[in-house]
């Protein structure tokens, strides 16, 4: 008989989103004249770079000229993308990467579940809590989370609590860890790590042979000077990091699809017997053999972002979406209500009134105010006691949130 | 420390087609103004149809304002494409699947390497040899493949030999299996199953329970009417098959990355403690975590395929390469060679004169005819006094090296 990975029965059987779907949807039906707006998920609605339209429409065009066609590409992404990367996203901050350093994918979800493939099941995983659910699941699927615990943790991961007691400064675990994930500016709570902040992270890696997970997904929302762009930007990092980035948000690729990874030749592993292995090596093996590539035409428009033309662009986009952002923090503490967030990130990560629970703000905020939020317990527990808000949406309705919250506040 | 997924070690460190590159690379080093013909490489060639194109430039479009703008789009796949694959590629062969048993990717490779997540590392593999690569390395990454012997097996795999002794119709494994690799039409070798032979199958797995991995990429070649199609053709083939099918080769998307696994909701696997698991929503579970959908633009290209001008277009590309395989196989045998395949696939899979072993026959064909092919025992242990040769290049440059073979072998 073909028995299946038992791992996979330990996931809770809805998710987040969903539940908060059927939730909405219960609300919609019983008051179907209402009219709400969602600042729960965290999807894009402005459309496309016109840099990013005009190089797909010549890449498609390409693709209907047997002379210009183009089939199976390199599987780590073409060279015009991952050049482009280095020269961009790299070289500008001080940081040397070859190009086969750079791996191209279909979106940072794939990279940030798949990469534990090339990681033995046993790893001890430690993570901030609240955190991106893909890093938990994963693990849970992988083998390395354990048990599901009451208290809603998993055995055998290693929570690191962001809360507003520590003001969103994860302290270094007590335990040691082997995995470690990082995702700055920070996905829920849109909260950052200074330089220095981020150093010793890397100096405790570097200590303990720790590999970082580092997600920048959302780096192109900076806007302070001392936050770093990239994990590679602190020395050592070249040694215990692999640097998760997407094009989702920086861009507005959530439906084109495209991210990517970078492995230096530096960073390792190790066997049982101790031996060194070159997880580059194991990615790119990991990727032959797994994955075929992302599409050119969507490699194009990734390119596109890198011409003036682009970057002024999506620049002016995401500039759309962090005034968003201010309008709702202002709106927000104006209500008396304790803010995180929403100054280096499109999120906001709101405390709720007398610590109310996180389901039951949710749907106060439904019911009354008519605003979808997302219940920061849904990240794990240390967000009980907090809603996340994105700032993706239409400005008009950025501000009529504030003032419904206004309203309904006061 | 992070500990490495050892059985990555484990894989031989170069592959079949960069070996292959080398070669060619040598070759014209010291041959610079020989004119190569290359029928190694399964890719495709001629451009993608017109309706593909403007789908595509219309979904562009779309993507430039923000009324009609696509962010995230179900990872599953979207309805109108899921509608369309069962609509045109399942119920006009009596197949009923409802759209929730498809899920779209960006293409078969990923699915068929990430289909091991869902299943136990122990399950016994079988699968037949000569074979696609990725079925076996993805088992070695997986845990399931045990260790590689000197005669190019490996331990824990059950290999089913498809030689022209049996006539590449291969026998039920002694052995029992618990998940099961099968590609018709085959790749490397461009064979079929009647009806009858694959309903064996599927009696086999449906008394041993075994899940039956059925990868149909090349389904659209199939010119001979007892050809089935889909495994779904054969009864009980939903309560032990998964499907996994492709549009790279059947409508030339091999850089536009779209293809789709079919999990019946019948189908399922067991835990250790017998008790069975559905095996479609293990599939949702691993896709909703660890992939966030094709690309829009990608998907919409997909469905034009299925529309009356796309239906007519890619029948005429693919026309267009069976006349290519017809050609080639008609050349190849009157150089007095045994040719197999070709007739219902664009892979010919052709027998070495006087048993040359695969290599050396790829060397002599390289320097003395200048046509590259593909040495058959890089597919495994069984290819070996195999070449394969592809249709997918351009008619005049097929019709070439079938004159420069005649001249070289006479």
């Amino acid at each position: 008989m073909a028995l299946v990975n038992e791992q996979f029965l330990k996931l809770p059987g809805s998710y987040l989103f969903s539940d908060i779907a059927k939730k909405v949807a219960a609300f919609k039906e019983s008051h179907p004249d209402k009219d709400l707006i969602r600042l729960g998920i965290g999807d894009v609605t402005q459309p496309l770079a016109p840099a990013c339209i005009a190089a797909m429409n010549k890449a498609v065009n390409e693709m209907a000229d047997k002379t210009t066609f183009r089939g199976y590409g390199p599987e780590q992404g073409y060279d015009f993308l991952t050049k482009a990367i280095v020269e961009n996203d790299y070289l500008p901050r001080g940081i040397t990467l070859s190009t086969d350093e750079v791996f191209v994918s279909d979106g940072a979800k794939s990279d940030t579940g798949n990469i534990g493939d090339i990681l033995h099941a046993d790893n001890r995983v430690g993570l901030t809590d609240p955190v991106y659910p893909v890093y938990i699941d994963s693990n849970v699927m992988g083998g390395r989370a354990g048990e599901l615990q009451s208290d809603g943790k998993w055995s055998r991961i290693v929570y690191i609590p962001c809360t507003g007691e520590n003001r969103f400064v994860p302290q270094l675990p007590t335990e040691r860890v082997d995995m470690l994930y990082l995702c700055y500016p920070n996905n829920p709570t849109g909260t950052t790590l200074s330089k220095a902040e981020l150093k010793k992270w890397v100096d405790y890696a570097l200590a303990n042979d720790t590999l970082i997970l580092y997600d920048a997904a959302y780096e192109a929302y900076i806007q302070e000077a001392d936050v770093p762009h990239s994990i590679y930007e602190i020395e050592g990092a070249k040694q215990c990091a692999i640097e998760f980035r997407s094009f989702s948000k920086t861009a507005g690729f959530t439906g084109v699809r495209c991210g990517y990874t970078v492995v230096p030749k530096e960073v390792s592993g190790k066997t049982r017997q101790g031996e060194r292995v070159s997880l580059n090596a194991l990615w790119n093996r990991r990727q032959t053999t797994k994955f075929n590539g992302a599409s050119y035409i969507t490699q194009r428009a990734a390119e596109a972002i890198y011409t003036p033309d682009g970057k002024t662009q999506i620049r002016r986009t995401i500039d759309y979406y962090m005034s968003n952002a201010r309008v709702m923090k202002e709106g927000l503490e104006a209500c008396g209500l304790t803010v995180f967030g929403g100054v280096n990130a499109p999120y906001l990560w709101v405390q709720t009134p007398d610590k109310t629970p996180s389901w039951k703000f949710f749907e106060q905020m439904l019911y009354e105010a008519n605003v979808v939020g997302t219940p920061g317990v849904g990240f794990g527990p240390s967000g009980e006691g907090y809603i996340r808000l994105t700032a993706f949406g239409e400005q008009e309705n950025c501000v009529e949130a504030m003032r419904r919250l206004r309203n309904w506040l006061y």
